[in-house]
């Protein structure tokens, strides 16, 4: 990693903020669309409701950018905060359980727009395995292991019923793969230097119920 | 709302904290299918990834439930979260948008198990309208303002492409609802005291990616 990683590194950057970096690569990518040569901190913090101190702040992370008067160079920013967020190269990720939620994933335009490329799926249905389902193949759940460790896959998106899915995710430890997004409602054990993050839709209805109940303040995150 | 409630409110609770009340949630509703009957900030801590610590400043926010030596009992404390979260309630959601994700997302059991009915579904498809899927009729979307109007719906979960999406939101927030999910991949304009949440699938993986480029320490938070 460049220097600029390594710096990210050293400071233990936040998950919040790692994520209004996402919220940031949005806004300059839809900025860049929008034939805006540079952006001001306040402009970034109107689109994404957040304060001009606070946008100042997390890009002074990664260096010295916005010029007084001028604002951040929207092209260049982009570009930097697209390799802080690993995302200026493509992944080839593998996702297990072509059900419901994995169904809706394959053609989930976001994923591939930002370099995830989905190239292969795995499945327990033999009325599933070996057919195309949107152009990718699907192999049998059986040959997890095997298959992933023979591939260049570098990350696993989980979308198989709560029941099985420590299992499943075993294997994928086992086959070499560190960084694992798990959307079974369950906790999973994995060794401390895999990288799992577990997504819950439920969890941002949660935030809007918990905000209606209690009158909170709105505020718009993410 | 009650005595805890206002407390909540004037605390001016984080994002974070919120987002770790539905993680507490979760293993509480574990701990209690397992007959545990009192659990400890260091258990609970270890089943979330958190420090004890964080553990215990979060739920010292709803008064005081830990009984040193003893742990907190998972029930009492299981239900204030519930309440806290307005999840001890069950709400009607309106869903927009039955395609790729939004069909998944009829189905997605954690809404549910969670209290959010899924009541009424619209789309802008001839084919689709008038029709039931999975058992919920799906309405025109051009009648989205005045159905809305007259039902009891408070929460709307936007499923619907990018294009469309603030004309959509345009017509729920005029028909009164204040809290809205958005999945489509924009930045949304509403007044200020609507409650608008994005989910964003691949910010996730962005993480993931951010993590694996900087050889981040892993961390699982949600």
């Amino acid at each position: 990693m460049d220097q600029t990683g390594e710096m990210v590194n050293k400071k233990r950057i936040s998950e919040s903020t790692i994520h209004r970096l996402s919220l940031y690569f949005r806004a300059l990518s839809q900025l860049e669309r929008e034939n805006n040569e540079t952006v001001s901190s306040k402009e970034l913090a109107k689109r994404e409701k957040l304060t001009p101190a606070q946008v100042r702040k997390d890009l002074s992370f990664f260096g010295s950018f916005g010029t007084r008067g001028l604002g951040y160079p929207v092209v260049e920013l982009k570009n930097k905060i697209a390799a802080i967020l690993g995302i200026d190269r493509s992944w080839k990720v593998a996702l297990v359980g072509v059900g419901n939620i994995g169904s809706a994933l394959v053609g989930y335009k976001e994923f591939t727009k930002q370099g995830f490329q989905i190239v292969k799926l795995f499945d327990n249905d033999q009325r599933k395995i070996g057919s195309n389902h949107k152009g990718i193949e699907v192999s049998d759940i059986d040959n997890i292991k095997e298959e992933l460790t023979e591939s260049d896959i570098e990350l696993v998106i989980l979308a198989v019923p709560a029941a099985v899915a420590q299992f499943v995710i075993d294997d994928v430890v086992r086959a070499g793969v560190k960084a694992i997004l798990n959307f079974a409602p369950i906790n999973l054990k994995v060794p401390d230097d895999i990288y799992l993050r577990n997504e819950n839709m439920s969890m941002e209805l949660e935030y809007l119920s918990f905000a209606m109940v209690n009158n909170h303040t709105p505020r718009k995150v993410r």
